[in-house]
């Protein structure tokens, strides 16, 4: 491959998520690779601005693919929403010579991406990293995979409790607009109810399902709620509201929160973002711009940045169909 | 050994513990090793009171060492606390031929039992199963090395996100009334402080730590907190005081709860869990009674049941210099 | 749906694999939720001709979806082989009321179960159960995604030694005719070479990369061989050979074995389980037989059997390059 | 506290375990914490004969006490072995004006550390580093704790596949000269039979045992045996012999290997390492020498070197004891 670029910056922005340290490894491999420089740029578009850079070797990325979070840290950058942050963001590019950009993160990065190669013709290229598995254009985001093995396993060591003592757990995992996460976990630990952004079955209908499986002798449930879900207030209000109605239930509440978000990545997060961080350095010396690589049927694809912003990721119906059978 | 005891009862009560599952066993065991016949005892005391039992040969307890919960469950008795119910419970044992018992739990499931056994001359061995490690008369309870392991995995996943983000998170681990969990998870996980019941430091001392650490250049902190520490009134109104006085920090909380309490046992437990269901048939079994096993170096001891419900078990004061230390 | 099928037998057949039971457990359920009988057929199709089978519940099935191996147990069977065995098989589905079957396992079960058909005209559904993912008409087979996790842990570890004593590492892992495993494990580990049985490079150029690596700088490396792999004898006369040529190196072995096989089940495969017992079940219930259920695109799919058993599953080219890329 | 001592090396030696990265921290942080100087040493005594080492800080230390492994590396040093080897080595540390030495590692370290002190009464102290348990003075060694939960999850992955399919395994766990890994882990993964160096049951007895468990109904089974075990030529040969003797079973080896030596240590692994490094800097600042740090009743503790090397841990005969109970 030709190509005009010779240097490639990469930064990772938004919540971090394990298999970023992969993928920021797969981007510096592949520079070296294909013989063009790398250089890492720390907190994401604030470190940008800063010029809060370094340049990066094959060698500084060994022993990091097993790594959750990510070396190069993430930022919010309030500075980067004005066109006075853009425009230090590009001088800082320029300055140091950097001729095209890999961002791993989310939708507000692409979305900074996106504006920052509008407003100055300069390379843009995303890789999905997230847990919540909300972007259009790839049904996987790094860290999806390994943030539902950890919620699972941790479902799975309240199971024996809920079991142990015929209690009704309510367990809150992440997802603030997408019920990805809950819906897959929920299925996966053999939660009795799922309770999703994306369908409100209303508080009498969880009563009525709840009251089913007590009648059928469950004694113990495991009621999976994503944090985006608009049954109750919250998760506890729901709890509160559940206990009300149905005093024989000893009920108890558990937020996963933050663990969901670290630790080490599974080997297909690992596999997916070493594939995504080639096929990123490579589009941009093909002379593309302002994509976003994806994975759709095992294969690597392109969306333009645009629309992995605006479309919409939708939810698995066959799944939550599935769920409720599997609750018969 | 010849005796008149020809069958022994188990039961577990109060919380569940990881290894509670792998002391039935060793207890079934060796009721069959030594020819006696054993009969597991459902939900505790209250299982108990109703006669919810089943005997239980070395086969029907197959592939349970390595599983969390408790397969006799557990279950708190209001009944047990009257002289009514004792009298029920004496009367369901009488009646089943059930000459002894071994209780697997902790503080209260022994108070219980003590009481029991002066109340009817029934003979009773406790064996203390509870993550909190706040027994007398033991080292190490059954599932504390588990929960310990557990939460430091918890943590280790979090600190991914606190690095990446430069952020200060609080972790609240379980110990209500004991900080041995805290002090071992605080100093295995790196915690930059650790706030136990047993010494109160008052807000002022954590927020001159926190104050050196962030001097000092570190920009990313874990402060691990004990269910029953009372610096602040609880975690969140810890990390809003934080938040209030050193405004440059990024606070998060997480609450570990029952995540702690679940799971397979680690080798240990397990281990311990064996020694002291043999210990505990073999006590009865000698004639001896109303004591609880233990552990002390690596040796398994008795203590009186009613020493090691007054008793007091103390925190490694060695432990808190060494994490002391650890974090300059 | 309504359908001449009043009774569906399951059984799990050749090697166990991690999610086989939560596959049990979704094609019990989906019998329950459409209100026909399920069958559990032990042992495979040897255990169908000896009629060792029991009537399986929703309930039967509970607090399993997490377990590794299979609760119906596998073998294999001689007497299958025979049309006088697969008649008893028939006779012993007939006498017990049993309508179509579910078959659970690889090439060699669905290759049984589709003689069957044609002998006897018998509705027989598959679901590809094995690690080794080298089933065609499906992406995923289940297991498949437990065993890479588990074999990258593995390896994570085995890293730490390898890097603590600059020493060279030959691992073998699963794959007698597929090397899934090999390079999927290979790239999420981090491996300097992988050896695969679909691409024979032959000892020079191994010796010239491992040379190449050592030249470099690299002072230890992870080379991860399939099982069927040809380019040695087996992994220790491989290491053997490469000790001869490259004295400097430090080389140890370590065949990971059947770890592989066990253990509990990723997210992923609990949930494509769920989804393909469903499958199955309702595929049986709208009068198709024959098919193996698999997945492609994140959708599930019918594979006649034949072409299941005839075809063959390949081997990701372009992950080849990116562990090449990688490796540089 | 007042010494001569201005400045400390550590360094790492004989096979690495799980708990040295977090020894080496403690080690560094002690020194800060009393404001002496600390210098880590490279590759053990050849390191050291080569100078190659490096000052530490506090922060040098950061986020390693999760690590397996050791980021000083380790290596087996001939050269060390001859006077002249060691006259180098003290040389090196003159030159760099380094005061005392922390040694971390097993029994063959220790001699080294011992006879450098005779030669030329250089401060040594030895903190006890290996899986194996076999050091003389400590109950517990680092590394040990997580070696045998390692091995006890492996073992658990594995018993899935005997359950499944009524097969005999074999599994090889480390240990040479000392059979604790393997009786531990034995009786935490409920093996049927367990084989260690202390103890020659014999061929015939083991069959025996086999077939006791065979005719009460038994269909798996577990062997688990230590490496320098002498029933057998080795693990193989054993199985071998089985087979021929009772042709019903079917029999496989696993050989754990190396998967058990590396791997983020336990939180009791990691709080040990900590007192440990914190014992060792200050017993160097009270002026004392020639000792290794070792822990007893959950206390530590100071042995010789001398007897640390020539006494000889014993596996206790209890746990032997309660592993045939528990096999009934």
């Amino acid at each position: 491959m030709t190509s005009t670029i010779k240097k490639i910056g990469v930064m990772t922005s938004g919540g971090d998520s394990p298999g970023m340290n992969a993928a920021i490894r797969a981007v510096v491999r592949t520079c070296a690779f294909h013989k063009i420089k790398c250089i890492g740029i720390y907190r994401g578009y604030q470190g940008l601005i800063e010029g809060d850079m370094v340049e990066m070797s094959a060698r500084s990325v060994r022993n990091i693919i097993n790594r959750g979070g990510t070396i190069l840290k993430s930022a919010r950058s309030q500075e980067f929403r004005t066109k006075e942050g853009r425009k230090k963001a590009h001088d800082s590019l320029v300055k140091n010579g950097v001729d095209a950009l890999v961002v791993i993160g989310g939708d507000g990065s692409f979305t900074g991406g996106m504006i920052f190669n509008e407003e100055f013709g300069y390379p843009v290229i995303g890789i999905p990293g997230t847990i919540d598995n909300d972007i259009f254009g790839t049904k996987f985001t790094l860290g999806y995979d390994t943030a539902l093995n950890t919620a699972v396993e941790a479902i799975d060591r309240i199971r024996d409790t809920a079991s142990s003592h015929d209690r009704l757990f309510f367990i809150e995992v992440m997802g603030r607009d997408a019920g990805h996460i809950a819906l897959n976990v929920g299925v996966g630990a053999g939660a009795e109810e799922i309770l999703i952004p994306e369908e409100d079955l209303g508080l009498d209908r969880l009563l009525e399902s709840l009251e089913k499986s007590r009648v059928t002798g469950k004694t113990s449930s495991i009621v999976v709620v994503a944090e985006g879900d608009k049954t109750g207030e919250n998760v506890f209000q729901l709890a509160e509201y559940v206990e009300k109605n149905m005093p024989d239930y000893d009920i108890r509440v558990t937020v996963l929160g933050h663990v969901q978000r670290g630790g080490t990545p599974t080997c297909r997060d690992r596999v997916l973002a070493s594939r995504m961080g080639v096929k990123a350095v490579e589009t941009l010396l093909e002379g593309k711009s302002n994509f976003m690589v994806g994975i759709s049927n095992d294969e690597l694809n392109l969306t333009p940045l645009e629309r992995a912003v605006k479309g919409k990721s939708e939810i698995d119906k066959e799944l939550i169909r599935v769920s409720d059978i599997m609750t018969t």
